[in-house]
């Protein structure tokens, strides 16, 4: 995928209730664009990737190995491999994570 | 860093000229937050890096192997390690770019 795609052009999957997310995958990494609508909730949960969080709208609270944090709008967060975490959305939210390495399960 | 960070206490780094950076340095990826002035030139260069864009808004030309794209608002494109690529800003731009692995030269 060495050409442009717009993200509208990108498919939708509905992961986990309330979760809308478009993936663009490379060989090495996933950026990921996220739509949640508000109360809506990721369920605790880990992985071997680096994710590094950017709320580009909303409120979303994350927690991350047992600690709470309320993210707002234009705050990042980096969430390490393997660490255990999840959250709600507190108000509609558009979320971008990126991914490293590749998340195969989105692809 | 496994706390939140907002954008704007992130110091900016002015790399080239027109170019303005914000940083998210993890162990393994950094994302990387752009603002760049209508006009604005990256030169051409290469990195072992693999590199998602996202264009947050504005125009950007991005020229990638020797192809140029007018890369509109929304769009999204992965540039492979070590693939030569530069542009110019159309507009004034936001840009966001996923870099696998961390970017050390911009720590």
């Amino acid at each position: 995928m060495t050409k442009p795609v717009a993200l509208n052009n990108l498919p939708v999957k509905n992961t986990v209730a309330g979760h809308y997310g478009r993936f663009v995958h490379g060989e090495r990494s996933t950026l990921a664009f996220w739509e949640i609508s508000e109360g809506a909730i990721s369920p605790m949960h880990q992985h071997p990737h680096e994710q590094i969080t950017y709320v580009a709208a909303g409120i979303f609270e994350m927690e991350i190995d047992g600690v709470k944090y309320e993210l707002l709008q234009h705050d990042t967060l980096v969430i390490p491999p393997n660490a255990l975490h999840g959250g709600r959305a507190v108000k509609d939210c558009k979320l971008i994570d990126s991914f490293c390495p590749v998340r195969e399960d989105y692809r």
